[in-house]
This record gives structure tokens, C-alpha cells and sequence, in this order.
């Protein structure tokens, strides 16, 4: 009788870990606390996030060697508390200086520390350091020299590379395959677009199949400043197919019988973990993969985690917001109350003398019915007081916008004392569209110390308020149902934001030129405009406050543009959106107005 | 009789300019006078700053494939207009594309196009990409192949290194000299810092005395956002003694005779510039070199290049500061108007009920002195009508500061009231020691446009104050005697500024750690509580305007910290400034004061 020989199976855990940048006594506790769940799930190997003890990203601490030195104190600490299960903890290490790209040293590696039976058993260095978009690791770190290292944990042989490592095609994970690696353990620290998932997944099967290894991504997840880690870790064979998915956005542990990727020759010697037979067991069931969510659902956890992880982790609990009685405070607030707890968010309206009472009355109702604390300061007092300060200075000049940009900063200056006598974090509740335009006002519109959908554009901030209402109406219809009451204004008319959006999506994160975009038949003048009214406005956006990422692109260090900058090749006579007069034009931190709408 | 051979003299012209990041036309036609003026004298070389035609930084707008394109045409159209001298001119090329450090392609070289009879001749790609401080070089350019390139210049072999190219002791310099160049030309675009121009003579002249021959190192001019290039152009004979130092802080052209390094084997095929010899002409008398100014007077300086250009390069003309009183709003309310001209230069006091009447004065006599336009706006009006307006908020709880900070946002969004309606640019008056322990109110103190003083210690604010006042007494002397008012509080006492900023100095920028800061004599207490402030300010100096870079690490690019982290190696029990009854200790956001002074 022919017996089918039994699977090679090693069993994997990966930890989906939840941490903070820079909190190594904390994390190690977490990354401690996984380690003996593992442990007790007889794992063989247990894999955490990149930068799992440190935090990701870390900027310039890590340029403080106090804080290497103590990192370092961690692994070690974590190193004697390890059992029968190898763990791939992700941390720093000091290297031997290297110079690759200019005239410095770098002497710190992205690392992964392996650890088992009480021992440190060595590190693996990151040797693909990505540098562009959010990213600039090539700043501080030093790349590693040795990508084809392999591990023997018992009876196998095992690849470890982060991150970056992964997507050349040609890097650590085909070198340490040939070396004889039959599993690649792949931490990472991958913050969320929403181009990101998909990808994600694509590339792991891919460099399964280009290997023939089966693939461990194991994901961070949390809110870290602008970045969301997603988690959606990964686990496929080595024929591609996917084994497991985790969750995206919350902490999750998990752990399957991985079948190892064919036998072959080892061709470098492997560092030895340990050398102990795996164990008899019993096999695991399969786990079932977490089902993928829409893209906008991804986007609305996205906010709510960013916004939760950034209130929290900087020692906060509550928030306000003004409340316009418009769409974008609408989401902004319904964010917040699902980060926070509704018990924890105040909204307050600061009606001007003009605004319309609907738009009160909206505020009003939406606070009721998502929970939160409601208050009415109308900002007539203030301003008035503000205007006969000014007395003669007014006189001078009646600039357009001013008086709107005098109500926006009231409103600001209101939110802020608020904050400051309650302890609130004050979220602003502008959108990427606006700020794309400029049509926001400094220290106004853009006051807060967060910004939760400035990475979303006014299109999908209306998608959001459905997705949220379809699970139950918290935001009143007349919101959703009110036309952003675009002001006419003698300069300016902007497309309606089913244009303007697409227009500076594809100019801003696709790199697409004017050219292009006439070709896929855009009206070259509006076209125009809107690319002109972009580069103007870079000046108002360096000083807006941090916000949530979720295109692939964000304002910030991801598009970081001179604010002094006369590369202006859109100012033509054929820009129906500028009038000829128009130049020399106000100066870019004026807050001539552009358009204005309901939140 | 023996007659002594003349020595070989290569004429050169060194042009340090005043650029425009992405004003491309303009930039060109700059070159193109600049080129016809070292033409007219005879020059056989003449040397422009690095990416002269584009700017520097150029940050993410060289990702534009449409602004490459643009660039590459204009140095086509200075190549056609192109005489006898051969010139150097910084710009960007496309080149195959190379990845070295990451997975990305990169296919634009940091490049000097040389030009000359009517032809472009080639181009040199820099090879050493800084990536460190204010530099991400790293992050959109691909490194050049042929760093020992070498150029004929009729009957001189030349060769052409880009700024970080000669720093490395053994790059494109070495290996031109090695290959025939007997004199290097090096533009640059080098950022001011107080170090920084003692450091560049010292390389200069190791440079040249390593390989044996002249070096004319030519910079930029002008402010760029938060940088400023402070010229200061040097030329070096082979023997690394100064042949000629152009000033600081101003555009200049210059020309002198050069003598060639030693005559030297050529081991690689030169590019031909042209191969013309050299015409007979009279020696120009030797130029002499500009006198070295203080310390001081170059960050004096630097401050009013910086302000003066952020302005004007931003398409405005005047500006609006408030007047305290205080000697941070005096130096501030000097340096604009010796930027931009005092009837340019608006300056508001805006005194609360509680502040002294001599402030006031002393502001008044201020603003009569530097001949600014002067106005006084009480605030109390503005404030008032906020409590009333936050009404039972108000009641709730009362936290320290919250009063202090609704002030200073009041007089934030008075000033830029103003801005608005005269478009004026608001220039915030804060200073880096405060910047450093977070004593500043995010859109209130620090609400403006532009900071010129934010890397200014407040030690050195004082000497600045002392060096304007040298040449005439603008700041009234009571202003500089007044001690600033460290405000009582619960929670907090500061030390002296004599003591606090060289702690921060040397934890910042030359990054010291505890220990070492005590081994040099500084209280173990009183270092603990100021690094900790330091730390737990980032999250307020996230949001502040731009300012201008004077010392080796400005807050900022160059030293870019996380917002949300949780490192505090300094919240130990012995740190005497913290009473142990301060946790959880006020959100990071708030404006719990620290320290109050007249500015």
C-alpha cells in the first residue's frame, strides 16, 4: 500500500501587534505577552510587525543613541524571557558604519532580532531601505550586507526579510530561497492607502510563487501621527494561494500549520535557532481568512482609527469640533464619536449673523443623534468686538474674503479656548478638496491639533456619510442633501467637485499632466484652473494641521512641495477661471475666498 | 639668462546668484546676463551655482515630468545663446535609470550643463547625494556613473564636482584629479548655519591641497523658505591658501586669474568644451577677498536675507507683526524692516488690562525709532466677548494658562484680520528657546506666516539686539534690560536662558545625553526637567510657520521628530521641575503656561 508521505508543516504564529513609537517598556510587554500565547499554542515560530518594540516610523529618534542603547536593553530583556517558540521581534541594531549615497556614516539597521530558549540568536538587517513617498529611511539607517541569511529553527530552514525587502523582484527573498530557505518570514510596517490591500496581496503571491516558499506577511496595525498601519497580515502558499488574511485595522494573533515550500540544497550555512525535532502534535484546523471590506469601509475605519490612535496615544480622551450644520463636520463628528465614544466629543455651533437657520437646526440634530454634547456660541459678539478693535485699519482697504477668514478664526479661537479649559483635543474638519484649492483659511477653517478627513476628497466625504447612515442615520438627510453653496465671487468659479476631485487626483497622485488630462477630456480651461488653484495653495497647506492618510498620495512629507515656488506653467491666457485683471493677484496666505459650503 | 615660465592661468568667473525655485524663464535669463558679463571679460569659464537654473531644494516638484522637460529646454535655449566662455550651469538632466538604495527607479541627476559656442557640451551628474539634516537628495535623484569626468577647456583640463561630491576624501574630486583635472569647479547650493562657513574654507583648501589644484567653489545666494544660502563663494589655489572669498548674504559676480594645479598625466578621454588656446590678454590684478564677519552679524543677516526673500519670493511687499514690548517682537520688528524697508513694516500692540502701561510705551518708542507704522488694539473687548460667549463652558473647570493662551489668539487673529484686509504678511515672534519647552500657544504666539526668529536662542536674541543697536539705538534700552518675567506657576520653574540654552543646544544639535550634559557641570535636576519639556513639545512644534535656519539643527526637516511618542527617558523622580503630583499631566496640545516674558 503506497503511503503519502505527511506534509512538512511548520506552525506560525503572527502577531498583529498594536504599539507605540517609542514606548519600549510597553511594547516589550506586549511583544511579551504574544510570545507566551505562542508559546502555548506550541508555535514554532512567532513573527511581529518591523520596528515591533521600537515603533514605526521612528524619524530622528533613532539618531539618539540613548535610545538605541536602550532598545538594544530590550531585546535582551525579551531575549532571556523567550521559550521553546523562536520569535522575529523587530527592533534597531548597531551595524559597522556604512556609507552608501553620501559622505555619512549610518550605523543603525532596521532589524529583526530572533530569539528562542533564553538566547539572542542573532539579527537580520533590512537591506532594501525605501526612500521616497512617506518614507525616508535612507535618512538614518544603514543598509543591511547580508540578504541571503538563513535560519535553521529545528528542522527547517527559514528565510527572514522586511518590508521593502520583498517587492524588488530580485532581493533577500530570491536570495535566501536559493540559499535553501523553504519559508519567508516577512515583517512589516505598511501604512494604509487605499491602493494598498490589493497590492498587498498580489505581491506576497507573487514572490511565493517566484520562490516556491510558502510567505508569513505580518502586518503593524494602528494609528501613528499621519500614518495608519492596516494590519491584513497574510499568509500564502508556495503555490500563491492565500492561506490566511487577518483583519484590517485591529490587533489580531493567529496561528496555522504552514506546509513548507519544497526541499532543496542549503548553500549558505544557517544561523541555528535550535536544532530540536518539531514535535508531535496534532495539526491545527485551517483558520478562516477575514473577509475583505470595501474600499470606503476601509477608509472610514482608516479615520477611525487614525483619529482614536492619535487622541489616545498622546495622552488625550475627548474632543471638539465646531459643527457647521455641514457635511464634512458632519463626518468629521461621527468619526470622532466612534473613535472617542460618543460621551467624550463635544460639538458646538458658532452661527454668524448670516447663517441660515437650517444649518443650526442640522448641527443641532445630527449632536442628538450620535450622542454628544451640544453648544451654541454664536460668534457675532466676537467678531463685532474684533471689527471695532480694527477702527481705523478697516477703513484702509475692503479686501474679499476678509470678513469670512475674521468668522473662520473666531470660530477657531472659540474651539481652542473650549479645548483648552476642557482638556479637549480640537479636531478640524477640513477636507483634501479644500485644501487641494486653498479655499481655507490659516489658523481658520484648518485650526486644530487634528485633522481627521484632510487625505479625503469631497466626493468620497459623501460616500462616507452614506456608508455611516446606511448602518443608521446619524447624519439628518438635509446635510447629505444640501449643494455646497459655492460662492460666486469675482475671480473665481470652480467645477462642481464630481470634476474638480478626479482632476486633482490624477494631477496629484498620478503625476499626470495638464496634456493628459485634456486627453481624457476635461475641458483644457477648467483643467487649467484647477491645476493653477493646486500650486498656489501649497503655501496655506505647510501649516495645516497632521491628518489621517488614505489616498496614495497625502499632503505632507508624501507630496512635499516648495512653498516658494514660481513654477507656475498654468497661468495662460486660456484660464477661463482667472480673469485677466486678476494679477498680480492676492499673496497666497490671504484668504481670498474661493468657495464656500455648508460645513 | 634664465627666464622663468609663466605660470598657466585659466580665467574664471564665479557667479553667485539670486535664484527663484521653478521660475525657470526668469532663472535663465539671469544666467544669460550673468554669462554675457563674464564674456565681456574675457573669462574662459564661468561657474554657476548648483541647480542655478531650477533652484534648490526643489523637494517633490522634480517628480513633474513636465518640470524636467521645461528645465531641459531652457538650458537648451542658454546653450544657443552661448559665446566663447564656457559656462557651468546647475540644472537637472534625465538619465537611465538607476536604483541603488530602495526599489524605485530614479531618472533625474542633480547635473551641471556645460555650454558654450552655441552648443550644449554634456553634462556632469553629481554623484554623492546628501541625505541628511535639511537634505533628501536621496529621496527623487538617481546618483551620476562617471564621477572622474573630465572637461577640456581649450588647453585646460577642468573638473566639474557638485557640493557633496567634494566632502567625502575620496570622490569625483580625487578621482578627477587622478584622471588630469588641474583645477576642480565646484557649485554649490550650501545652507547657511553658524558653522557652517569656517567648515567650508577648512574642506576647501583640503580639497585643493589633496589634489594638487585650485578649487572655485561657487554658492547660492537668498533665502528659500526656511533655508538661507549664504554665498560667501571662495576660491583656493592649489596649495589650499585663499585666493578669494566673495561676501556673504549678497549676489555677486566675480573673475580672476587662476593658477592651474600641477601639470599631471590625463588618464581618461576628456569631453571637449572647446579646444581654442587660450587668448593673449593682461592679467587681471589680483581681487581681494571680502572681510569675514562675526558670528552675529552673519545670523543678523541671515534674518533679513530669509525674511525679506520668504516675502518677496511669495509675492508680497510688507508685513504685520504684533509689538509686545517684549525684546523677541523688537528684533523681529528690526529685521523686517530692514528686509522689506520700515514703511513697509506695520507694528501692533495689543495690550490685554493686565499689562504693564511700559510695555506699551516702550513698544510705542519702538515703532517711532525703526519709523514703522504703529497701532494700538486692546483686547480686552475681544476677549470678554469669547467668555461670554463660552458661557457654562466656561464654568466647568478652570485650567492654568487657558486665560493666557485665549490672549494670545486673540492677538493672532487680530493680526491676521489685519493681514487680510491690507495683505500684509503676519510674522510670528517666537524664539526657539521657547519653541524648545512648548511655552508657546499653537495659533496663538506662534500664529503667522513666517517666524524669522524661531531658531534664534533667546540668549542670542539679546546679542542681536545689542549688534542692531550698535549702529544706531532702534530698541530702546529698557526693552533689552527687562528681565523676562518667568511666571510663577504649580507646576514649573525654568532656569535662567543661560543655562537653559546651551542644555537644549547641546541636546538638540550635537545630541548629548543626560549623562554627558552633567559630566559638563549642569545640574542632573535641571537637565532632566528640561529635556523632558524639550520632548514633550514636538507636538506643538509641529504646527509652527516656517522660519529662517541659522543654527545646525533648526526645528523642522532637519530634525524631524514624531509627534506621537511615548520615549520620556526623562520622567524620573529626581526631576525637581516636575512635582510628583503632575501625572497624567496636561495634554500636550494644551497651553499650560511655563514661563511668561516680555516678548
Amino acid at each position: 500500500m503506497l503511503t503519502v508521505p505527511e506534509p512538512d508543516l511548520i506552525r506560525v504564529a503572527g502577531i498583529q501587534l498594536e504599539n507605540v513609537v517609542g514606548d519600549l517598556t510597553g511594547n516589550a510587554e506586549r511583544i511579551l505577552d504574544a510570545m507566551r500565547w505562542a508559546e502555548e499554542r506550541e508555535a514554532d515560530v512567532v513573527v511581529f510587525p518591523e520596528l515591533a518594540l521600537t515603533g514605526y516610523p521612528l524619524a530622528d529618534l533613532v539618531l539618539r543613541e540613548e535610545f538605541v542603547d536602550a532598545a538594544l536593553d530590550r531585546v535582551r530583556w525579551l531575549a532571556e524571557r523567550s521559550g521553546n517558540t523562536a520569535a522575529v521581534v523587530g527592533t534597531v541594531d548597531r551595524v559597522p558604519p556604512r556609507r552608501s549615497w553620501d559622505t555619512r556614516d549610518r550605523d543603525v539597521a532596521i532589524s529583526s532580532a530572533i530569539v528562542c530558549d533564553g538566547q539572542l540568536r542573532g539579527f537580520y538587517h533590512k537591506t532594501l531601505l525605501p526612500n521616497y513617498e512617506v518614507f525616508n529611511e535612507a535618512r538614518n539607517f544603514a543598509p543591511g550586507s547580508d540578504p541571503a541569511r538563513v535560519w535553521r529553527i529545528g528542522e527547517t530552514i527559514a528565510g527572514v526579510v522586511i518590508c521593502e525587502d520583498s517587492w524588488s523582484g530580485d532581493g533577500p527573498p530570491e536570495e535566501q530561497a536559493a540559499a535553501g530557505a523553504r519559508i519567508l518570514l516577512v515583517p512589516n510596517a505598511s501604512p494604509f492607502n487605499l491602493e494598498k490591500p490589493a497590492g498587498r496581496q498580489k505581491l506576497v503571491s507573487e514572490v511565493a510563487r517566484r520562490n516556491g516558499t510558502p510567505v508569513v506577511y505580518v502586518n503593524l496595525v494602528g494609528g501613528q501621527d499621519e500614518l495608519v498601519f492596516d494590519g491584513g497580515s497574510l499568509v500564502v502558499g508556495a503555490d500563491g494561494e492565500l492561506l490566511y488574511r487577518a483583519r484590517q485595522f485591529e490587533a489580531e494573533r493567529f496561528v496555522l500549520d504552514v506546509p513548507l515550500g519544497g526541499e532543496r540544497p542549503v548553500t549558505v550555512t544557517p544561523k541555528t535557532v535550535h536544532t530540536r525535532p518539531r514535535p508531535g502534535r496534532d495539526p491545527l484546523p485551517a483558520p478562516r481568512p477575514a473577509p475583505q471590506i470595501s474600499a470606503d469601509e476601509q477608509v472610514w475605519c482608516a479615520l477611525v482609527v487614525g483619529t482614536r490612535d492619535f487622541v489616545r496615544k498622546n495622552g488625550g480622551a475627548r474632543a471638539v469640533l465646531g459643527l457647521s450644520g455641514g457635511i464634512d463636520a458632519a463626518v468629521t463628528a461621527a468619526v470622532a464619536a466612534e473613535a472617542l465614544g460618543a460621551e467624550n466629543v463635544i460639538g458646538i455651533a458658532m452661527p454668524a449673523p448670516d447663517s441660515a437657520p437650517a444649518e443650526l437646526e442640522d448641527a443641532r440634530e445630527l449632536a442628538r443623534r450620535l450622542g454628544i454634547d451640544f453648544h451654541v456660541i454664536p460668534i457675532a459678539d466676537v467678531t463685532a468686538a474684533v471689527e471695532r478693535g480694527l477702527g481705523s485699519l478697516l477703513e484702509r482697504e475692503s479686501a474679499p474674503g476678509a470678513a469670512e477668514a475674521l468668522q473662520a478664526r473666531t470660530r477657531a479661537t472659540l474651539l481652542w479656548a473650549v479645548a483648552d479649559r476642557l482638556g479637549h483635543m480640537p479636531l478640524a474638519t477640513g477636507n483634501k478638496s479644500e485644501l487641494s484649492i486653498g479655499s481655507a483659511a490659516l489658523f481658520g477653517d484648518m485650526a486644530g491639533a487634528f485633522a481627521p478627513i484632510k487625505d479625503v476628497p469631497k466626493t468620497l466625504v459623501y460616500r462616507l456619510a452614506e456608508l455611516r447612515n446606511a448602518r443608521d442615520e446619524v447624519i439628518p438627510p438635509r446635510i447629505l442633501d444640501r449643494t455646497p453653496s459655492v460662492q460666486d465671487d469675482v475671480k473665481t468659479t470652480l467645477p462642481d467637485y464630481e470634476v474638480l476631485d478626479p482632476i486633482v487626483q490624477r494631477y496629484l497622485e498620478r503625476g499626470q499632466a495638464l496634456d493628459e488630462l485634456v486627453a481624457l477630456g476635461f475641458e483644457p480651461a477648467v483643467v487649467r484652473g484647477v491645476l493653477q488653484l493646486v500650486d498656489d495653495a501649497e503655501f496655506k497647506r505647510r501649516q495645516t494641521p497632521p491628518g489621517v492618510k488614505i489616498t496614495t498620495r497625502a499632503f505632507g512629507q508624501d507630496l512635499s512641495m516648495p512653498i516658494t515656488n514660481a513654477w507656475r506653467p498654468f497661468h495662460a491666457e486660456e484660464a477661463e477661471l482667472v480673469a485677466p485683471d486678476a494679477e498680480p493677484g492676492p499673496p497666497p496666505w490671504s484668504d481670498e475666498p474661493l468657495a464656500a459650503e455648508g460645513a
